[in-house]
């Protein structure tokens, strides 16, 4: 079992080291693996969509310490999900809900409050942490742990019709699944209807395209160059069928 | 113990992989932690009262391998410091200054040259990821370790009145510490005076404060917004009580 | 013998952990040595020569997973390369070709197809990532490499008198080694010549001048200053000698 840190904490930032510091001396030995640190950091509903799509995308079974926390230090919930294969460690403000909606079999608790000395603004360091890190060693926190009925907030299980990531490449990705749409489908974004290819490679340099992504997402792109630029693509912003 | 970087390499540049390759082949199983490789790169004051907050704040007892270099290749000395519970190595510009005059307990060690075929350009691989993987396995390295007195550049252990670092949420640390300041007091930086918030959830959304960080020192904030970019803050400005 | 990873997946992108959390399942234990995932994405020359330039710094004997491949999902072969110490595993599109025509040894093994699932653009996780384990764990994966007279794609081991990297403080590497050159040569890059200087300290500050790098390749910088800016170097502009 690794644990896989998905946050807003920035990659070029001093936070992440210190929350490896602290799963280092809770957890020794335990893998720790940077899934994305720069998670949409104010956009819930996107970065709750995104952390489905790559969880589901996981083999094995590991812990999630997942960070996309604007409410920190208020009286926001925090909790422990336990959604199929994988724990998942944070704020209870959506970010576990899509996941844990979509889940077969999910349980919930409720972290009580945070260990004294704790930072009000860093609880991903001072109060996950340390329960991924548990979790990581089998060893269940009962005694901060309150089973609970559901998660406190929750955004739906429903695909998402809008961007939710765009990656350096400027590729855009939806909260869309792709499993079962038809190929024949124009993908609408950005004033622009957009035809579907297989893979980069199909489609005409500097042409956009739709196609299904390597987290089987719905993915705006444009072969040898940037879909974000060329389109004018936001985070946030809405798709839709033709 | 973990081998802690502390460098202004970049996140994206290839030097870090080399210290970690290096750090792998001489200390095999030592987990590397990587605080920062953003350092202030021609600012090793800021870098030095950054260094000596995070430092502070790791529990357990690390190798810190700090290294923010301009004067690389020049004659300028290199340390291996003994600072209360960590050891440091790198180059002895004031980088550790700060930490170790802060520290109940110091040793120095002056470090003999470089190892046959160093580069001259990264002493970072080269001449302290050995000493640092040495040192992390319990292996003092007596052959190119002088004992001397003390630091040859110091910088002082007081706090420093000026902005040290900049992160991504456009948060603005400063080098105050925290601990025994009085809250009503009003900060002021870049021509403006601010109040006290106790966390980001306190203050009204676009509003500028200062509040206490994480790592214990006082931050200039802007609840869902970049103080950075709202009041113009860069490192190495100056900032007052009032 | 670590996993080096050499990719343009883009250090803040949710691709990097993709490859790890599969590599952390199938070779677990073993070290994960991020190279550098902001390789010139679109110029596999540029990246071709600089992972020559990085293998053979690196010491010990390690598989190294190289993708730069922006044909990815077509009909662009994909290799298994032994040279000298180390594995290479990915794209058979000259990226491992400068390497492989410099070694004293090498042996190459085309990969047959891709595992049943495999994301047609992303090789790097679902196809080289499982050989790349097993290669790491000393499994040879038989069943689906076939040895090969040689790689398909081959640019040739000669230097290459162009910019193919810039690193995050403006220096910029040229493909040139260095270990031959008479240091009063001048180079000429961007319509300027630049004498040489054996380490930034011993340069004017912000003067540009050529010097040889930490992995042995002649590098244009400006001490204390940025060289890309203050000339206007990109990646893919040539070089010469006077």
């Amino acid at each position: 079992m690794a644990i896989c840190l998905f946050t807003d904490f920035g990659v070029g930032d001093l936070y992440v080291g210190q929350v490896e510091a602290v799963l280092d001396r809770l957890a020794p030995g335990v893998r720790v693996i940077h899934l994305l640190h720069e998670a949409p950091a104010f956009d819930i509903k996107a970065a709750a969509h995104l952390l489905a799509a790559l969880a589901t995308g996981l083999d094995g079974n590991h812990v999630i310490l997942g960070v996309v926390d604007p409410g920190v230090g208020t009286d926001r919930g925090a909790v422990v999900v336990r959604a199929d294969r994988h724990w998942y460690v944070g704020p209870d403000n959506g970010l576990f809900s899509v996941v844990a909606e979509r889940a077969a079999a999910r349980s919930v608790w409720r972290i009580a409050g945070a260990p004294a000395g704790a930072a009000r603004s860093f609880h991903g360091r001072d109060v996950f942490a340390p329960i991924a890190a548990a979790l990581a060693r089998n060893d269940f926190p009962n005694a901060i742990l309150t089973p609970v009925d559901g998660l406190g907030v929750r955004l739906g299980g429903d695909d998402l019709a809008e961007i939710i990531y765009i990656d350096h490449y400027g590729n855009a990705w939806t909260g869309l699944r792709a499993d079962a749409l038809p190929r024949d489908r124009r993908l609408v974004v950005a004033g622009r209807e957009l035809p579907y290819a297989p893979v980069f490679g199909e489609a005409p340099p500097g042409t956009a395209f739709w196609y299904v992504n390597s987290s089987a997402l719905v993915e705006v792109a444009v072969n040898q160059g940037s879909a974000a630029q060329a389109l004018g693509i936001e985070i946030g912003m809405p798709v839709a069928w033709r």
